[in-house]
């Protein structure tokens, strides 16, 4: 298993454009590949305009072609302009 | 659903004790509270030393009772003298 943080530092005043545009997105990924065993955006409790995408893939495949995928692209072309700042992190599952 | 990641930073050379650690602990933790719907320990694939744990919890009992539950404060006792710096980040689920 592949896990993924994705943290999004939004511009000031995005949060709620940011939330209706997820809540559309997220549904439509998870159907969208088998290979995709968890995929959620959540808002951070402490720290303004965060949220972090919590992914979980079955193996390296499914990643790559989420990422690949013609539907992501638009996606995150539609959400770039309300996010300031987004770090990216993979990691191997151990346990 | 909650989700909690946990940056966890460990002393240098400890790696494959905590591997050995989490890979006992993870499994007895998703076992004993069914309100745990994800819970798993990752190596960061581009930061040294670095592990982060996701969880993600029904609702907001489940974490209380996985927080104190005794089971957890052993298996943290266990791990502490390994961990240098532990980060841990809430959130609420969007979608």
């Amino acid at each position: 298993m592949i896990l993924v943080v994705a943290t999004v530092r939004l511009n000031p005043g995005r949060a709620a454009d940011y939330e209706t545009a997820v809540t559309e997105i997220m549904p439509r990924v998870r159907e969208a590949n088998p290979g995709i065993l968890f995929y959620h955006a959540a808002r951070s409790r402490d720290e303004a305009d965060t949220y972090r995408v919590i992914e979980a893939y079955a193996d390296q495949d499914a990643m790559d072609q989420h990422i690949g995928s013609e539907s992501l692209q638009q996606s995150l072309a539609g959400l770039m302009p309300m996010i300031a700042d987004i770090d990216i992190r993979i990691h191997d599952k151990v346990a």
